[in-house]
């Protein structure tokens, strides 16, 4: 490419990115935005024209008479797919370039079926949205997905997964990629959470935030300086799996006493009933009787209804949740701790014994402007994230070039 | 400023950036590196030369007979002080621009005696080490100094240090820069020795690095993406009054059962007492009736003797820093821990029961590829640090402006 090229793309970046950032402007706020004549701005324009990345309606003629016209990014120029995969659900969304959401399903699954599978499934269901939308897949510009183990994001390959058996080195990126014939993008699923909560909830603006999942696992999704923190081997906030003292319960990733396997939705559900069986949890016991599962939120309803029981598991959830948070605190003296996931739908009784917990194990300097909220923009945080992690790259200076291009 | 001074001082940092990093060259090699054209080096050339800040000294005739001349920082062309105080020591030293160590001296010091008197003290020592080096304080073009506490960075105060009574607030960067008349920079004492490791140990090139004290405090210096990290409150990185479950032993800061208490310095020598008291440590019984004093360094000497006390209390206080290295390395996934500080001394017993307690309790994955080492740079970390930040921001392009100016 010549550096004339490259001097173009550069700009055409620059106009999606002010576009993304400030909204629809005038050509001539858009140039003295960017520090370029105005005249600089017909090419490239023209190009995202074409592309059909950007428009200028016609709008209503002003009070001078004249036409106003804006320049504003196309938000059906594509598409975006997003999917959500938990150790037991997968959602599935399509997004317009403005990141709407514009059809979305959720379905129960589990992981541990495979990545064949799992991969299948969610491409159908991803077919299944186009379809609704009346849309063909070759409008997608991009795939972003998230899964619940680490991941290598630059191969897009899960590495070591603890709780995915079977999707070890899988070419989770390629096998999207290929399905779709557009570009795909995978993170650990807590890290698209994170960016969805940076995107439309309490991290909108903030700098450095932690967002935290309490699902059937536990993690978290570290932004630092505006952008998710990886750590070398990709599993910096992998707190799931952090060693609670005193425990010998067996975790699915083969070690014992992991906070996962006492905290994490199954291990909730398995101590109310150890607690019912004690006969410390009458309600849970005659839920049980009607009822052949128990889930984490069963739980949290129970204990709202008054079951002693119920509430003291509860409260030593938030309690253990809370010590491996109080870690975290101290180690990164952040401002903001948004939880989120499945497990923190059970509420206020959880939130607050977390927050105690933390308040009291962590430095009092370090929690004197820490905020810990509940998400704002849940249950959809991971598919939010997703399309934003997929409509970053599209939307990159490398992604765009290629889409110019082609 | 005009736009074309403001651009004339950047090319004047780029120049010091570029022979600060790469070493001495020549001009065209210089314009080369910086995309200019060889002529437009010649006036901030001329203007880093008038400032003392680069020479270009005669050398013998090349084989072509012609001479090379090579443009270089020049060292001398002022100096920097750096100050080290622990809980227990002050350290200071005097370097040139290339940051060699000219002269240094240390102190036993109590930091509790306040910031007056230990500024003082601090204030003498630097004014002794320019005498003995026959320079006089007006060469001095910054002091960087280091604290054992959380330091707000840009005010150069201390906030809330749990460690240092009589400090809170105090504005040390203004005391500093009254007393030596050039500009003076403060932070953690943590921070400063993770950036003298960075510039001269095992973090050379690291892009990210923890670098852990031991000595009468306990705290970690977080460098992610080359630079310090803070944290919103400054405290970042804290890990000494990280709860350590199940000990109910006071700490200096008021609270109970924290690491510091009981594997820092004091704690660890209180501990080898005890065990000397219950009849399980025999050289440390008969070490104590002949000495008044027991450090934590004497124990690890005794340890290294065979004392079965003293090697349980070694062995213990590795696990117990380990643990809460352990939380560290969960959240942050490093690919490089490095352990300094005074109780770092006592050497390999404590730092294979660090490693243990690590490897045990962190994920097999974030521990793949993690290195826990003892620090290259070690005693000389701090004042190294202290001298590097202050160093650095004397550089900048603020700093440069500011210089150039006068």
């Amino acid at each position: 490419m010549a550096a004339h090229d490259r001097a173009a793309t550069g700009l055409q970046h620059a106009i999606i990115q002010t576009l993304r950032r400030e909204g629809p402007q005038s050509r001539a706020d858009l140039a003295r935005r960017l520090g370029v004549n105005r005249n600089n701005l017909a090419d490239p324009l023209a190009a995202l024209t074409a592309a059909g990345f950007v428009h200028e309606p016609n709008l209503a003629a002003s009070t001078g008479g004249r036409k106003a016209r804006l320049v504003e990014l196309n938000a059906r120029a594509g598409f975006i797919a997003a999917v959500d995969l938990g150790a037991t659900s997968l959602d599935a969304a399509v997004t317009d370039l403005q990141l709407h959401i514009l059809a979305e399903r959720s379905e129960p699954v589990d992981v541990a079926q495979g990545p064949t599978l799992m991969l299948e499934r969610a491409t159908q269901m991803v077919r299944a949205l186009l379809a609704d939308l009346g849309l063909t897949p070759d409008r997608l510009l991009g795939v972003g997905m998230g899964v619940p183990g680490p991941v290598d994001y630059r191969l897009g390959r899960t590495v070591s997964p603890p709780i995915m058996p079977g999707w070890n080195q899988f070419p989770i990126k390629d096998h999207l990629a290929e399905a779709f014939g557009c570009p795909a993008y995978v993170d650990n699923d807590v890290n698209i959470m994170a960016l969805g909560e940076q995107f439309a909830g309490l991290g909108r603006g903030a700098e450095s935030f932690i967002f935290v999942k309490l699902g059937t696992g536990i993690g978290a999704g570290i932004v630092l300086g505006g952008r998710i923190y990886r750590g070398s081997d990709g599993c910096a906030g992998d707190i799931g799996h952090m060693a609670v003292d005193g425990s010998d319960v067996l975790c699915r990733c083969g070690n014992v006493g992991c906070l996962e396997a006492l905290a994490g939705g199954p291990g909730i559900a398995r101590r109310a009933r150890l607690a019912a069986e004690a006969g410390r949890a009458p309600r849970v016991a005659s839920f049980l009787q009607e009822h052949d599962e128990l889930t984490s939120v069963d739980v949290g309803h129970l204990a709202a209804q008054g079951d002693p029981g119920a509430v003291e598991v509860i409260r030593e959830t938030g309690r253990l949740v809370g010590r491996v948070m109080a870690s975290l605190v101290n180690v990164l003296n952040p401002s903001l701790v948004v939880i989120g996931g499945g497990v923190a739908q059970i509420g206020d009784v959880l939130l607050a014994s977390i927050r105690e917990a933390v308040y009291r194990r962590s430095l009092p300097l370090a929690t004197r402007h820490l905020r810990i909220e509940r998400s704002a923009v849940e249950p959809r945080a991971g598919v939010l994230g997703a399309a934003v992690m997929a409509l970053d790259e599209v939307l990159s200076a490398e992604g765009l070039e290629r889409s110019l291009r082609a």
